[in-house]
């Protein structure tokens, strides 16, 4: 038999960078006998908060909340979302219009990019991106046109605020063409930590308004910020909420990556566009997880819940960030999210230290990372893999380290960096 | 502001059956002031099984199982549909080659459209088809191309086995061109409720190899046969197998269709791209539902679950069609599947009754399903939604009923349906 032809869509693509990563940890952890310390991918080393399970458990006897949802979501969750977003978006969001609840921000994203795109349109995304961006711009007929967000001139030797990573705003401009049709924001950013500023946010408004362009603004990580302020591009006029989705996302507002609850919040007409090809997609939303979300955000918003999570977060920043202070290792302090990127530049690997075959292609943060595991025991990220080849040059010296984990796992992590000491020149 | 143009996929449509029955069934309850007895839309009038809330209530204090799974599955569930389907597809299932779990059948049909799909593709689709197979093509790329499936001719007058439905194989064989890349199957059928025989499959088994044509089978009905045997096509030869995903449901299984939790099972080099499709589409399928169907496969396989699920629908099956019976309007029994065709042929609607224009431009099932949520509060599917214009003259004189509701509901419709008598010539 021939093996029918895959479509253009999934076909190449080497291996990538969790399978990488994840497999070098198993094999480290195997061949020492040691379990590592694994700060590499996002997903929480804990439960989500006992109200939100229990949320959960209390929506099981009822019958309807284990059958479909509305395609567009549950009333309950569309009320909770309108309600707890509202006054976050300075208007009177509509739960009948205005939103649509989707199978994790990830297939939020995929059913605006469907929404909107036609074959050879043009969606602009920063580099870093999150890796998922890029081939479902793809697979929806899209074209990905790259701008660089840079990290300030003094990254290597100083330790600074991630919001000193910038946009060049004539590179920005000098990428919109006629075919442009979207652009992906994200804020507070993953891998930078960086949350775009109210400035920044009215730029790339500006621009979008001028050359109506979709704003697509992956918002996962709005419930935590450090910086003083959250800005939504949505809320800065009404020509620019006109143009924008907004995505957010349970599974991180809630420590529950696994639950795949997630919304896109816009103005009704766009939204009826990825309602639409939201429903062709999953058909609809996972629904007891629904009504767990709609409660957790009702408790949420009462008990001061995201600002106590803030408040570990900063803590657990801390703890890492410690460990790098010691070192003097520079690194990029987060004004969101909960990656902190380190600069080893100054980190010297062994020269007899061997890579296999397909490491030693890849940019340096690939074998900073697999050094990492085999010598430390401990797990980041290569942020290489979320740039284009042109762009690595800029992250090539960086590794994303992920803090939502048990304060126990970054206080171990944080000792095995010091073995660090020895290799930093 | 000039709207940004949707995507071709996402334009156009009117309003979809299931927003216009439930809309008419809305209104009927209000302007009467009684309730409507919902034999419409297929989702369950009750809760799963115990043992499988069970199972998910006992996931949620572990971490893991609140966090992301890996995108092909998680190993519990992996390793439970390969335990609980080898027997069914009379090989050791590799669960680590041959399986990945979706985000619901619809999201795995959805990923194998795009695994395999690339512009003008066709694909052969059987009608009456379920709704979402069409747009779902098309938004990978795909052109339908509809083979129909025929009542048999003695339908208006004579109940008998819905597997008398039958394919005209030079009908199918004519479909077939150099771009026929993938054939749809669906059994149990909805909405027609046949099972697709051995011979049946064969011939179509016998056309997709020779033309090399992935043959996608969705069986979300599988556990639920009144015939004695369910013959699936992936079992039928080594080169059969070497084209086939089959597609299944743990919603349909245990009465939980709003968990989204289903599966395509396949050989590995099909199955590779499914995953990878899928991988990008929703990353990953929400985690404690996962573990909580690994736990309920395997209790429902000890305890002989499925078969006294088969017990019950056959007695919800008998409550309906007695109904029918007694009023001696023909009705095409199930072999599987949780849908009844009854045809309407003899029943005369008022001519006095006035329908909106929406609902006059439609096919005489539409009128027969509106009229029948207004003078008689039960609420049935018209199936020439199922149809293209061409073939709805073969189902405009059918509804279709669900049974997978609480006995009451049954007998309550029963009851209403007696209300027919006065409109049969």
């Amino acid at each position: 038999m021939v093996l029918p032809t895959p479509g253009i869509n999934v076909q190449g693509g080497g291996v990538d960078v969790w399978s990488l990563i994840n497999g070098a940890a198993a094999e480290a952890s195997k061949s020492s006998g040691k379990p590592v310390t694994n700060l590499g991918q996002g997903f929480f080393s804990y439960a989500p908060p006992e109200f939100a399970s229990e949320a959960l458990k209390e929506a099981l006897p009822v019958a309807a909340y284990n059958q479909y949802a509305p395609t567009k979501g549950r009333p309950e969750l569309l009320n909770a979302v309108a309600k707890s977003y509202s006054p976050l978006f300075k208007r009177e969001l509509d739960p009948n219009s205005e939103l649509v609840i989707t199978a994790g921000a990830n297939e939020g994203m995929f059913s605006a990019f469907f929404a909107f795109l036609n074959q050879g349109d043009e969606v602009i995304v920063f580099e870093p991106f999150f890796d998922q961006y890029v081939p479902d711009i793809q697979m929806a007929g899209g074209k990905v046109v790259y701008v660089p967000i840079h990290p300030p001139k003094d990254a290597e030797t100083r330790t600074s605020s991630a919001n000193n990573w910038y946009i060049d705003f004539d590179e920005l401009s000098n990428a919109i063409t006629p075919k442009t049709k979207m652009i992906v924001l994200n804020t507070p950013h993953n891998p930078i930590g960086k949350v775009l500023t109210v400035e920044e946010l009215s730029k790339i408004g500006e621009l979008a308004v001028k050359h109506n362009i979709v704003i697509l603004s992956d918002e996962v990580y709005d419930r935590l910020f450090y910086s003083s302020e959250f800005p939504r591009i949505a809320t800065l006029s009404p020509e620019i909420w006109d143009l924008t989705l907004t995505v957010g996302s349970a599974g991180k507002s809630f420590s529950a990556t696994g639950w795949r609850v997630g919304w896109v919040i816009g103005p009704a007409p766009l939204i009826h566009y990825v309602a639409k090809a939201n429903t062709r997609i999953v058909f609809s939303t996972n629904t007891p997880c629904q009504i767990a979300v709609a409660k957790s955000l009702a408790i949420a918003d009462e008990t001061g819940y995201f600002q106590e999570n803030i408040n570990n977060f900063e803590n657990k920043i801390k703890i890492l960030t410690a460990a790098f202070d010691k070192l003097g290792l520079p690194y990029s302090i987060p004004e969101g999210g909960y990656f902190v990127l380190v600069n080893f530049s100054k980190v010297k690997i062994p020269e007899d230290f061997e890579f296999d075959e397909l490491i030693q292609q890849k940019p340096r943060d690939f074998k900073l990372a697999i050094w990492l595991i085999k010598a430390l025991g401990v797990v980041a990220i290569p942020p290489t893999e979320f740039t284009t080849p042109k762009t690595a040059p800029l992250l090539e010296n960086w590794l994303r380290f992920a803090v939502c984990k048990d304060d126990s796992i970054l206080e171990e992590a944080a000792e095995k960096l010091q073995g660090l000491k020895q290799y930093i020149q």
